[in-house]
């Protein structure tokens, strides 16, 4: 059985009750480390929303445009416990209100910007999107102690895809792909991949993929950031939600240890991916990297880092030129094969999310 | 009580009795400077246009396609008389008439192309877009003396701007912006510039502005060009007519005359500025700016076209930013302050003159 | 008696019958060295194609896109007997049959993609564009023995052009514009390319234009090519067909030869010209040109190829501005010239030829 995407421009499955992202959800508006002394604009889900940081530390989140001519706030500065245009002035605080009109001493009633529900931990900066304006956050944001708990040291990046965002969760569901787009970092040998021991869960809106490899070559990312003595034994934990996956890779020296226990040593990489929609037809890929030094903590850090930041530039240039394709030979049957299941079961919880509650 | 602005893809006002720009108006196609022993293209109010100067140093307009085979007249070259083809050497007169066709004696019946009205006037070239194509001009172009009188030096530039022209008018009309904006020029303290003394009148088609800055300090350019002593007081007066607008600021030292007098002395800049649709979605910002140097003519003159050059720059990135945030955006309720007076003026008179004569 | 051109945005004839280029027809679509190690992807008649060589050397056209996830097959890498898709590893071979898939041992039943006609022949790729996908290709594809026959050293290149194809072949169709467009290279005087003799007779598919230049002076490229006394006799001999053009010149010493004889002697360079829509609004050109050379080969091959890319470089930009001033002006009348008889000889035969066959 064959499960569709909404596509844009391709196999556009909008009907009148379905919204183009699923909503009622916490999504990754940016990293924490973006917000400093200066605003920051990013479309998230069709809205164009500016990002500031006040001078007590706190995160806020405004409609980008000021109530008098419209210019975008986030091209204007930070004052202290706001934000100022840059065309006449007005300043705004963290709850959209205009608190100053430079000139003059009344402040016009309607004098405001709309503002969004945001939430900062453990290094990332979440906004909500409510089914309607009215709808408030059921829930605190998601909470990602990898990132607090003091065993890992972790670095992240934020990158635009020109490409829908159920594209990027088929690329992160189905890690077959490594061996022959990712050659040069984290790949290795294709029939390692391709043959890989796989168990695919649901529950609820998660989807669980795990991946054995056991006795393969490690590759180069492994061999240059770790120790290990020849093959090993390669694990892939990829877990699902629908506005972030959690990727856990790692391994150990073949044969040393249980892949199934949790307490395994070892080396660890820890991904997180924020896949935040900006359009319909464009994303934001908000991604860390976690990893846990034996020996050169920062310089191991730091080839990680940098080979995952290749590694997601090789997807991204993969994933945009599947889209511009899937664009230009529009909606067409799609052959599926084994290393699909994950991917097919994400679609399944998007596809009854994106339906509107009642 | 708001005014709209007619801004396409935004809140579009057009019904079937109105025109997108005035008619029956003269607006600058271009500097004198600019027709050398080039063409030169130009889209003005949604006519693609090759303007250029014969050998004797008339110029002339002409629709921008060859009758042949459609190829840009632009794109050939001047030739005693006339403009030639590139492609195949067709040669056409400032009347649009072809009087040469290589290699056949027979100059086809239809040989010819669109003219357009041009005056060539005090250092500017001003083209008469009428009602209709048989509409011609009710006046001679426009003066503009201080170009020529000689108690003046001046110099100038042409901008294109990505953003509708009643922008432009917005922003010229409304100094205040001066004290956000310019910050590196002309503008000087925010405050001085939201506090001045405005006055507001209207006549026929012209709107007046006229805003006083008592015992105010000097910004950057009016240091850099003239021997000021400490505190100045200075004026802006701004006339809007539908197809350009003259801003003639200065300063005097402080309490020595009185600001209401035209034959004030003290430092001079008076500022042309032609802004002529090139579509419902562009513009040409075509300025001067003259000065009355007291000493070092030729260095102080550089000094205030580079900084006004600088100014207009500043500007354009903020309007093509606004008008991009309004695109995005659409069309939502803008909210007036104090300084927009002038601006909402000039909105009214435009609005009057695109309905379309009977 | 005017005919009008099929161009997309100016003077769409498309009706319910006609199809936009004519099918039944095989068109180059590529140089011969084009294919080597690695998979060439070209859009051609609306189709995206992909082109490889397989170890063999056989070339074969597929449909360019992964049956799986849509990706482009070009971006995949050439394995031995087929193609290899650079997501997930699926390889195809030169029918389209999909003959791996990584992973997984039974290959679905409709995993394959479409595949297109091809001969190779004379250094000229060339694909079969029928009426439907069932149309199989009534005759083998054209020879060109000047690339093969051993009498001439030849080079060539593919140009893109942004243009729709019936511009280019107006353009090759008339060379007086060699006058005004191809001053510096293969040109010279305009008078004498507007006045030559020139004869166009039309038979079947095809249209023939001769041009004899009696007596003028030689071009830059001809002067730089072979040793020329004085003046020359210069002849021109342009051949349409519906996918391709060979144009055919050269010069004697003048007065030396009959310019009607296939056996006259002289410098001769004969160019091959294939036309490929790409799209209803682009195109590809594929050219060669070969040459005759006295002393020196390989200097006057060089000579000849790098002139020849240079002079299509100019009528790419010439071609290319016309387009864009057709858009903008949209479907007004041409004036028709002497010179125009060739070109609107091949407009009537691609109008014949875009009616669908019952």
């Amino acid at each position: 059985m064959s499960v569709k995407l909404h596509i844009p421009g391709v196999c556009d499955l909008t009907t009148q009750n379905k919204t183009p992202f699923p909503l009622n959800q916490w999504y990754v508006a940016a990293l924490s480390t973006e917000l400093a002394d200066q605003p920051l604009a990013r479309t998230l889900l069709n809205h164009a929303v500016v990002l500031f940081r006040d001078a007590s530390g706190k995160v806020s989140a405004l409609e980008d445009r000021c109530c008098h001519r419209a210019l975008p706030l986030s091209s204007g500065t930070l004052d202290g416990g706001g934000i100022r245009c840059g065309y006449h002035g007005m300043l705004y605080d963290g709850s959209g209100q205009c608190i100053e009109v430079p000139g003059q001493d009344v402040i016009p009633r309607r004098a405001k910007v709309k503002s969004f529900f945001v939430e900062e931990k453990d290094g990332l900066v979440w906004i909500w999107f409510g089914q309607d304006e009215q709808t408030e956050p059921v829930s605190s944001a998601p909470d990602y102690p990898v990132h607090s708990s003091g065993d890992y040291i972790w670095g992240g990046g934020v990158y635009h895809y020109r490409a829908p965002y159920q594209l990027i969760h088929d690329n992160l569901l189905d890690l077959s792909h490594l061996g022959y787009v990712h050659l040069r970092t984290i790949g290795g040998d294709p029939g390692t991949h391709m043959n890989a021991d796989m168990k695919t869960t649901a529950d609820g809106d998660c989807v669980r993929v795990v991946r054995h490899m056991r006795d393969s070559t490690p590759p180069p990312t492994y061999v240059a950031a770790y120790p290990f003595k020849e093959k090993i034994d390669r694990w892939q934990e990829i877990e699902f939600l629908p506005s972030h996956l959690k990727i856990w890779t790692g391994g150990v020296n073949a044969g040393t240890e249980d892949l199934d226990n949790p307490d395994r040593g070892g080396f660890h990489m820890r991904g997180f991916h924020g896949v935040t929609p900006e359009t319909e037809t464009s994303a934001h890929y908000i991604w860390t990297i976690a990893t846990n030094p034996q020996t050169d903590p920062e310089g191991t850090l730091k080839k990680v880092v940098d080979q995952t930041a290749l590694t997601f530039e090789e997807d991204k240039v993969v994933i945009e030129n599947q889209y511009q394709n899937m664009l230009k030979f529009g909606d067409q049957p799609m052959v599926s094969i084994h290393v699909d299941a994950g991917a097919n079961q994400a679609r399944r919880i998007i596809e009854k999310l994106r339906t509107q509650a009642e």
